[in-house]
This record gives C-alpha cells, structure tokens and sequence, in this order.
C-alpha cells in the first residue's frame, strides 16, 4: 500500500485540476448511487456498536442514511469545486545576477490520516487530499470499520473510471493497532499525519510519530468582557460561543469579565446561561452576581468541559484577563468583547492563538465559517499550518529557478 | 532555562523592529570589541580539540580570529538592517457576515538549534531567531562549548543593555547529552527543533523529538545534460556544481546525461573534472567517453560523496533521467540543462525537490543567493519550510477577527 501511495501521489501532483473536479464529481455521484451497499455496510457497523453497548451519541455519529449520503455527495461536489490549491506561484523574484526564482505551490506527497469514529470523516479528508494532490492513507476508527470501506471503494471506482491509481485513496484494511505504530515510522513514505480525535488519540500518535504531525490536543477558549464591552453585544456572544455547541473545540470553555462591568453583567449572563441548561462554576467575586453557580474549583480554569459547564471569573483589568489566557489557554481560540480599539489591539497582539477574535463569537473559529470552503482540522501547532486547515494547508511549495547558465562566483 | 525562555519569547514577540535591531547592532559590536575575550575561550576549545587529535579540517573550522569575529559581527549587523518579518499582514478579506479577517505572521515562540563544531553558527542562529522574536536555545557541539558560550554572552550583554530577558538567546551550558534528550521531550516549551549538522546527529534527533523538526539529512544533488543543451553552459555549470565547493549539501553528486549529447560532452566534462581533481565514477555506457573512469558500482548513485567524486550516468531520454532523480534523488536540489523549454518545464514540474534549476548550478541553492539575506538552513522536508529557508521560515501566523457583535447561526 505504501509503494502504491507512493507512486499515485507522484501522479496525482500532475493532474490537472479539470481531471481532479471530474473524479470528485463521480465519486459524489456514487455516493448517492451505491447508497445500498454503503448503508448495509453501515449496519454491521451499527449491529456491532449496539452489541458492544455504545451509547446514544456515539450510536448516532456512526449511523449512515440516505439524506447524510446525500449532505456528503454535497461536500464533495463543494470541494470540486474550489480553486485548485496546486501550481499557483506564490512569489517570483529575480536575483542581479538574472536568476529567475518562481514559489510555486506542489502537493505534500503522501498524507495519512488517523480519526474516530464518524465516517463522513472518511469522505472529507479523502476529497480535501485528493483536490490538493496527495495521496491520502486513511485510517479510522474500529468502529465504522465497513462504513468506511464502502465509502473508500466509491472514490476508488471514480478513480479507476478515470483509469488512475487506486493508490491516490487508501483504506488500511486492518483494525490491528500495530499497523498505525508501523505507519507512523515510515518517514521515508509519508509526508505528514493528521490525528483527528480525543486528546488519548492524537497524543499517542505524537509519541510514536517520526513524521510530522498537525493536530491540536483541546480547546480552551476563553471570551473576556472588557469593560468597555457593548454587553448586549457580551450577552449574545457568551451565549452563542458557550451554548450554541458545546461539544465542540471552539466552544468557550472560561469567561473573564472586568470587575467594573461584572455586576451589570454577571446576573443577566448567568440568568441566559442557566436557561440554557448550562452549570456556572464561578470565583469567589463573581458569585456575588451569580449566587447560583457553584465554586469553581483551581482544576476548572484551563479545563475543556465540552459540555454545558462553565468556568467565570471575575478580573481587576485587562493585562490579567491576557495573563489568565496566556496561563491557562491552548492557544485555539479567545476572543475579547469591547467598543475600546486599544484594548481590542493589545489583546490581539498579546494573546497568541490561532485565532484572536474581537467581538465576536469564538464559533467561528473554523475553516467554513472563515470563507476557505472545507476544513481538514484545526491546529493549535505553530508549524506548517495553524488554526483552521483548509486546501492551503495541504500543501508545500517547491522554488523553481531559472537561469541562462549562470555559475557560482 | 525553559522558563525563562518562554516568558522571554513572549515579551520577544511583542518588541518593535527597532528595539530587535538596537539589540543586534549592540550585540555586532560586543563581537569585536570582546574579540579577545572570546579568542581566549576559543583557545581553549583548540587546545582541547588537539588533545583529541581532531584533524585539520576541524580545528579550522573550530578557530576563530579576529577577521572571522568581523565577518560574524557584519553578518549580524546585515541581519539587524533585514526587513522585520513579524506582524506582516499576509492576507485580509472580508466574509459576507462582516467580520473581518487578518492573517498575520507572528513568532514560532521558542527554537531548539542543534548543530556541530563550527562556533558562527552560534551567532547566526542567534540574530536570525532574535530578528524573527523568537527564544532560541543554542545546543553546539562540546568541540566548541567555551567558544559558543562566549558568544552567547555577547547577546546577553546587548540584551541586559537594553533591560531585555537574557531568556531571549540561551546557551545550553552542559555538554551532557542527557541534556538534548530531555529537551527533544519538552513539546510543551518548544516549538520547533532545528538540527544542523550530520546526518547521524539529525536521525538521532528526529527518532527522539516529540517537538516538530525541520532538517534535511542528504543533498542527493543531479545535474541533467539534456539532449538540446548547450554543452558550454552545460560544462561550466558542471564544472561549478561539483568543484566550486564539493563538501556541501547543494554540490552536485551524480551527473545524468542524454545519450545523443554523450559523445560530444562527456570528454571534455571527463577532462574538466579531472583537472579539477575530481574522481569519476561511470555506468557502462559512460565510460565509452571516460576511459580514465571507475566503473561505478549500484551504490554510488543517490550516493553524498560531500567530496571530490561524482557518478556519471547515460540516460536514453528526459524521463529516464526524471525517473533517476525521483529514486535515487534526496529531494533537496537538481538540475537540467537544455534550451528546450518544454523538456525544462517537464523537468520542473515532475522533479518535486526543494529546488529545480534549470540551466543554473545547484550551488544557488542558498539562503543568501536566493536573496533572503540570511540561512537558518535548508529543508527537506514538505512541511512548513522548504529549501533555503530564512526568517519567514522563523514564523507563523495568527487569524486575527473583527466583528461587531457577531454570533453563529
């Protein structure tokens, strides 16, 4: 399978983005078109999962049916369609001595990819690798083991339609773990990894990579109320970050609001937030406003709940709000809510995440949301790509120069 | 140190151009006019290396004088005058919402640099990483241990001059290797390791590294003759690409030529290269023309003689030679000759190295003849920096988001 992806996504650099469109184009129709086979596949999956008493949540993030078919078939078409990320110069020079140099974008090789248990996963990061040229190897959860397959021999039967290498999608036909620890040395054949799920998961592949990974462990990100905040503007914000889905990477997980502001603030937020179904763990301060919320314990600041729980606090300024993050955030995503332009601009230079937001809701941290037209993840690294990973981020880039027989000196 | 690091790194990210190049004319200065203090360090690294019987290529490289302490102080003063690569607004649109986006380049946060004997990598390490508002710590080699700490006082200095954190330029103080191990662990207060030096030091690093490494183990460089080249450029670039500087990654190590041309080029090539006091290892067919050649054996292709020895190969045609590059190649630079624009434009789009010449020497492959004015090397690798890589390579960027108020639907 190696020496495969190898060869293919020595090909697939080369195509041209009309041959890549035409490919995702059938594979979305077969999405739709195959819808039996790949829902009875889905079953076995489901007849194990209820067998091995996996809850409802999980039970429902691994179930196929024809209209998720079709929002998937949508998402490939989607992805057809953006500008093809490959061959674009991103800089051309020329040096005194007439060298031409030109930046141009290439594929990174190789991709494997390494997720849990939901199988439009599968579908997305094999449209995403193939839009941008690589060969991708994916590798998901035991438990969508036959929804997986399915959907993988759909974009290989596209491929092959178009007489390519059925090597340019590859399933890792095992649920061996040991087969994950061999590919995770092979930095001869694979150009990065990119671990999407629990912090456990992406974890363990950090230990044992060799090659280069892109991930991000957790989301804690923070929204801070200035004093100078518009707090109805604050109120639709902290609801929307914390409540809108809470279950997510960036949903806000701590809220830091100035003490000038907390008891204006404080009783309404905590009003809408309990509404919302949503337990409030609050310092000493801010429970004077909220005289519902529980203590917050020290382990509930720089916690990711990912449930309808939250942390407050009360701060004296705004240096200890970005001390706060600086200390206890994982650098995803915080955002401050005020009308005042300085406090907006030291924030956003001091308070070093992959996205900085000014009144506005962290949920927005995310590659749609920002206008890239997909997402592959999010990373929390500084390296290669960070905050929400489109098409660019899947991508190097090679200098191509050119001379008229230039020697050096 | 870590500490310290991490702190300084985020005070480091917010200072002005200004204050970074204050810092570094200080530091440029501090270099000549501790010249004698640091030739006595440096003294006692030679006396040791010859205790050791380091050979002479070594001790040269470890000794310092003051014309090479001047060149090391105009190097940093070129470094403090380069453009300041961070808050660079990279791109900024507009989503149909309102809010407004800003990528812009900030620090990586805190570089590991490992590397071997020669002590101006010291310096240059530490003005490129200052430059760019990073924490460096500099691992050398022991050859070099009271050289480097030396010089690494130097920037402390000029960092205490102007109430900076000597936290911004740390000198690991210990030759223990235990030393290197535990720091390769520590993903959490590193951000990036960069390792410079052999290729047995850069697998060791990346076979222990948890924190992301950018490297390139091998300079597998080839130079293509094609069939529609000039043979004059085609000898003088050969002639450059071996000779000018045999024992660095960029020289060229194999030489590939089109048959049609095999007869007319290779004895006056053959000729050059022996004059030059170059060993010439050939395939069957090139022998034909150079009678005075070994014959070469399977392993001398994609073989770094980093010396005055080079493979020759006849190819039939383009793709034979392209087909050699991709297997035998390092990805890190290769060549072609020709005036057919097609075939070079095959060449460059089929050869995925960090570099593609065309009618060039490889030996351009540099940091400073690309005209980023400084190296902190050069990568391999697909991720994050490729080729020569100079101060945008030190950076990432963060998303900074403008709203009014804005929450999700």
């Amino acid at each position: 399978m190696l020496a495969a992806a190898k060869t293919a996504s020595v090909a697939a650099a080369q195509l041209s983005p009309a041959e890549k469109s035409k490919v995702l184009m059938d594979a979305a129709k077969g999405l739709e078109s195959n819808a039996s086979a790949i829902l009875a596949a889905n079953r076995k999956d489901l007849a194990q999962a209820r067998k091995d008493g996996l809850n409802a949540a999980m039970i429902d993030r691994l179930t196929l049916n024809p209209k998720r078919l079709r929002e998937m078939a949508a998402g490939v078409r989607a992805v057809a369609k953006l500008e093809d990320p490959i061959g674009r110069v991103l800089s051309r020079w020329k040096r005194p001595n007439g060298l031409k140099i030109s930046k141009v974008t290439v594929p990174l090789g190789v991709i494997l990819i390494i997720f849990e248990s939901r199988p439009n996963v599968t579908v997305e990061c094999a449209a995403l690798c193939f839009k941008s040229g690589n060969a991708v190897i994916l590798r998901g959860g035991r438990e969508a083991f036959h929804s997986n397959r399915a959907l993988v021999e759909v974009f290989q039967r596209a491929l092959k339609r178009r007489r390519l290498s059925a090597g340019c999608i590859n399933f890792v036909a095992t649920t061996d773990r040991a087969a994950v620890d061999f590919l995770l040395k092979r930095e001869q054949d694979i150009h990065l990894v990119i671990p999407r799920g629990g912090e456990a998961l992406i974890r363990k592949v950090v230990r044992t990579s060799r090659i280069p990974v892109i991930k991000h462990y957790q989301g804690i990100c923070h929204v801070y109320i200035d004093k100078k905040a518009d707090l109805n503007k604050a109120l639709a914000i902290t609801c929307n970050a914390k409540l809108q889905r809470p279950g997510v990477c960036n949903a806000m997980e701590t809220l830091l609001v100035h003490q000038d502001v907390a008891r204006r603030f404080l009783p309404k937020a905590g009003e809408a937030l309990q509404e919302g179904g949503c337990e409030v763990r609050a310092d000493e301060i801010a429970r004077r406003y909220l005289p519902f919320a529980r203590a917050a314990q020290a382990s509930d600041f720089g916690h990711e709940f990912l449930d309808r729980i939250l942390a407050v606090k009360v701060v004296p300024d705004l240096d200890s709000a970005i001390a706060h993050i600086q200390k206890f955030g994982s650098a995803h995503t915080d955002a401050i809510v005020t009308r005042d332009k300085r406090a907006a601009r030291s924030f956003t230079e001091k308070v070093d995440s992959a996205s900085v937001m000014v009144n506005a809701s962290t949920r927005f941290s995310d590659g749609f949301q920002f206008g890239f037209g997909a997402e592959i993840g999010i990373s929390t690294d500084k390296i290669h790509a960070r905050g929400p990973m489109g098409l660019e981020g899947l991508t190097s880039y090679k200098y191509v120069v050119e001379g008229n027989g230039q020697i050096r000196e």
